[in-house]
């Protein structure tokens, strides 16, 4: 479906070599260094640059918001696809401070006419299925919304865009995370669920009995969740944004970018195209770590040091996309430091 | 010495109510609402703005690298210098993708002729003392080397710098700054030293005797050094760089700017500029926390959770000009969110 190249391993080894020649005690930029070696592989270079970044905001409603399962009512879906439109969202002003344009999809908001009519991708359905009870959509309309949210990545690659953040809007959609994040690794609903945008104690114990509830319908049409189809899978549990948000990674990760990833539900559609497509991994950056605990488990299903850890649990890519400036930097600093025989610097020696 | 004015806790406050009025659940954006906050109130406004950074590089020779502490000759600290002025170094790129300006002041290299004429700031003197053996300097060195940042400071301001950071080299200055935090926290030798740039075994230990022995000397002149003037302590044990440092952060307080903190020698200075001056604290924020074990207790001294946690431990500025880009955003947040009377969006309710 996607035609993704391998990262080239010998361009690492390269890259690593090249960043202790330069004017810094080897190892010195810790963490740095390994991004920055990582965007030369992507970029088969020892000076990357990133300009410009993206970030597709993937929004949708969920059937199982109708359980209870959030501290917001779902008409707030669409309301905030409108104040991404208007520019007064959290991800707005963070894109706008970290040099990344904001795109929006609406591919399965519940309103009576699309949110983002003239921009890339469509409405593939008016709100997922609820989960507790039938499947989120249809195989066909889960490949369709995967179709969507790559659609929108390659226009934002062809804006300009050098590195790809996804983001989601979606009442109830860490509940769908959930199910999925634990059908896709084999873990129980309590190792992945968590009070997403802030619930109490009593409907988070409800969130909990609907996970699970939803994964134990799941089993019973598919069998043990971990070994089937992941598009299945996607189908049975899924959100249309986190479909669209796997969409993104694997159309960014076909066009060679570095992908980065937000919270919870996003990790959600980056794990789901790992398993539609493996190799995107190799082109994965965790933006940060949410406070919601299954994220966890995502990024370490995933390999993934999360670069910033700031106790964020909003979504809409912003944790993403404030990483892209450590990024930026990460190249930049292979890209134009000198090495020590060109600044006349002594290496390590007696004193 | 230098007029600063106390952070308004009552625009914390407001600035906290504001945060929960915007299209966000209350808390979402975690640290950055802090910082958001912190920023609001110094500058005292429920729409703070950041733009261009600027790093102050205080430069300096210590005469205790003579010991053996580091794994560098001394002769790096003037060769970095002339690559930080050819742009060459980390910091350069670092801060070129975080839209801040670099200043580098050589307060006290030992080379032949300065090697930042021509900037503000001026050479106090050809290295330090000793420490092992003799006083760092005195005390109207120390002085005069806080004028020096202080000046270095007040001219990147005047240049149009909205925050501010430090930024050191000089070879052996973590054994100073070891020996400066313990002497101002009242810890002893092994809670403070580090490898630095990257000692061995051998040398570590080494180093762990050369402060003790520093402390020792100090100790013998100014009696319980926790509670003697800071300034004493700092021409007994301090590098010209970390007097410089604190001038930088003491100027900046003045004139109202948020002040980031690097790794341990510059947080060494912000703590001294501390103890000179209490209010300089109310204006601080960490960058990142360093490798080196003594960051650790400095943070906790002053407070102060860091932005980044990157295995950073190169100095130079670079950790905190990385987190220049966190802070721009937090202040963008609250200068351009709607809140949710404005955006027309539902508060939490039952679905």
């Amino acid at each position: 479906m996607f035609n993704i190249q391998p990262i080239a391993q010998d361009w690492l080894q390269r890259a690593l070599e090249y960043h202790h020649t330069l004017t810094k005690p080897p190892g010195s930029l810790g963490y740095l260094e390994v991004l920055g070696c990582r965007l030369a592989a992507i970029q088969q270079t020892l000076h990357p640059r990133l300009g410009k970044g993206a970030v597709v905001v993937c929004a949708a409603d969920h059937g199982v918001a109708a359980e209870g399962v959030s501290a917001y009512p779902p008409e707030v879906t669409a309301q905030m696809v409108l104040n991404f439109q208007a520019g007064g969202a959290a991800i707005n002003q963070i894109a706008r401070a970290a040099e990344a344009e904001v795109w929006v999809v609406d591919v399965g908001v519940k309103a009576p006419q699309p949110l983002s009519p003239g921009g890339p991708g469509h409405r593939v359905r008016q709100g997922s299925g609820n989960i507790q009870r039938e499947p989120a959509m249809r195989q066909a309309e889960a490949l369709e919304a995967i179709q969507v949210g790559a659609e929108a990545a390659r226009a934002a690659i062809a804006k300009g865009a050098t590195m790809l953040a996804a983001g989601d809007m979606g009442i109830g959609n860490t509940t769908a995370a959930a199910a999925l994040t634990a059908a896709l690794l084999g873990l129980n609903a309590e190792a992945v669920t968590g009070r997403g945008t802030g619930v109490d104690d009593a409907r988070y114990g409800h969130k909990l009995e609907v996970v699970r509830a939803a994964l134990a319908r799941a089993q019973a049409r598919l069998g043990e969740l971990s070994k089937a189809d992941p598009l299945a899978v996607l189908a049975e549990l899924g959100g249309l944004e986190i479909a669209a948000i796997a969409g993104v990674f694997l159309a960014g990760a076909e066009a060679g970018l570095p992908l980065v990833t937000d919270g919870f539900p996003v990790t959600a559609g980056a794990l789901l195209a790992t398993r539609i497509e493996p190799r995107v991994q190799g082109y994965l950056f965790a933006g940060h770590r949410s406070v919601e605990p299954g994220h966890t488990r995502q990024l370490e299903a995933l390999g993934l040091r999360p670069i910033l850890e700031l106790d964020l649990r909003l979504g809409e890519g912003t944790g993403a996309v404030l990483s892209f400036p450590v990024l930026r930097a990460a190249a930049a600093v292979m890209a134009g430091m000198a090495t020590f025989s060109q600044a006349g610097v002594s290496q390590t020696g007696k004193p």
